[in-house]
């Protein structure tokens, strides 16, 4: 590796930035997780090249190492490894064709039936809230999620993750048998990649990051500045709903964000779960 | 270090494992973020050795690096630098007294609202579904804490996650004056771990990983023997509730779960949340 931690800051922020310049020693062992971390990108295109069984059980180790909240270990992972069933999945879902062409995909879940069924086993009662068994189980998913991706990036390999999945949870949940308080928080692509994606630029600190107190008054202007710098290290090839929200000269992630937002989602999602093991 | 992948994963799982043997060679740059994650421990005692500023930012800049669904990056974090603020964050809290102790305490919360501020600018309508809109307000946030969490791992750091902030949601919303639409999901302590402590040993993958379909027949019989190698690696000091359930000469991970969560948790979090931002 060539480039310092400082250089691969400035690029994930577009920003030229001292972080990481010497506060950690060039000969500290894990100096490769902050690299691979501030390097992430999500990866769609896929070489054929399978992933070994072995390597999949050392990410699953890995993964699953992540902490859980009150060691309740909320989460289930099921590896579509049956052709139908992936078909099944990719055709749901045409407009990610990476859903067909990874080498795994494996489907994350928040898994609350396990600990109501040890509940059961030992005659009591689960009486969590159902909103904070969903906050609960999703939390402890997503965490093993982000401990795969990296895992998976450690070993050289590229992840996407496919929040989609939700918006299919009902044929998502008969395809894999989910029971009740079972269900899909997220797929994830796994392979290695065949291009290089480009950087996705984040928000500077100074709008994700503060002190003390919550303080948005100047994130009009930092989002403004965050549009430009991502315009010009990576900007939108089409813009969307052009045809409700007319062209945009200055479109950019502020832009694009508030027109993709303004489409309901999941609704799918919503009334699967209200159905299937959460009475919110 | 002196242990191979497969000695962590044996530990980690408390059963002889030949996962992570030979698959990833020795010479990887990357291994040591697999032996991070393997021996991710909870820190609860720190030393009083502060945390420098140019780590912290390092590590926010690191842990903001995760996939955001969508590109929306609803996270928000909020270092809690004022010495009041901590006091009465942590006597709202008083069985964890690291959260008064930690020398660095930080808010991970889930925002909703950056993306509506955007929406109203550009005159769009923020039209998700309030229960989506939380799901992915909160796996974005969890995959950034769980990034910050390994990125702090990495600077030869500790933490703990404290989840009971969403206990006391309407005072921490108070306290560090969160607008609708933003949530507390996590506390973090952060600082260098004063003892090193017992590994937490988790579930086998038979029971937490699936091939195809959801299948948890085998669970009951599995777990039970996961209680055992619990009880034999990592014995619980003390039984819960036992006024209520009495004493259980084979009290182990299972009983005491189901102890655990017989308890009504966390309306405080769903009163607040539905009246603040999340119609649900």
């Amino acid at each position: 590796m060539t480039e310092t931690l400082s250089d691969l800051v400035s690029a994930r922020f577009a920003i030229t930035s001292q972080i990481g310049g010497s506060q950690i020693g060039d000969n500290h062992p894990a100096l490769g997780t902050h690299a691979l971390q501030l390097q992430h990108r999500s990866v769609r295109h896929f070489t054929a090249k399978t992933v070994p069984a072995e390597t999949l059980d050392l990410l699953f180790a890995c993964a699953l190492s992540a902490p859980s909240k009150s060691d309740l270990q909320q989460t289930s992972i099921i590896h579509i490894d049956n052709a139908d069933s992936r078909r099944q999945i990719a055709a749901a879902l045409p407009s990610m064709p990476w859903v067909a062409s990874a080498p795994v995909f494996l489907l994350f879940c928040g898994d609350s039936r396990r600990i109501r069924q040890i509940c059961d086993r030992h005659h009591t009662q689960f009486a969590h809230d159902p909103l904070d068994a969903l906050i609960n189980a999703t939390t402890d998913t997503a965490m093993v999620m982000q401990n795969f991706i990296l895992a998976a990036e450690a070993a050289g390999l590229g992840c996407c993750p496919i929040s989609a999945v939700r918006e299919i949870t009902a044929e998502i949940a008969a395809l894999t048998r989910l029971p009740d308080g079972v269900f899909p928080l997220a797929g994830l692509c796994v392979g290695y990649a065949a291009v290089k994606p480009p950087l996705s630029i984040r928000l500077p600190l100074a709008v994700t990051v503060h002190k003390d107190t919550y303080d948005d008054s100047d994130d009009a202007a930092l989002i403004a500045d965050y549009d430009k710098r991502r315009r010009s290290v990576n900007p939108y090839k089409t813009q969307r709903d052009v045809e409700t929200f007319g062209q945009d000269a200055d479109y950019g992630w502020s832009t694009d964000k508030a027109r993709q937002t303004a489409h309901t989602d999941r609704l799918a999602f919503s009334q699967h779960i209200r159905a299937h093991g959460f009475d919110l």
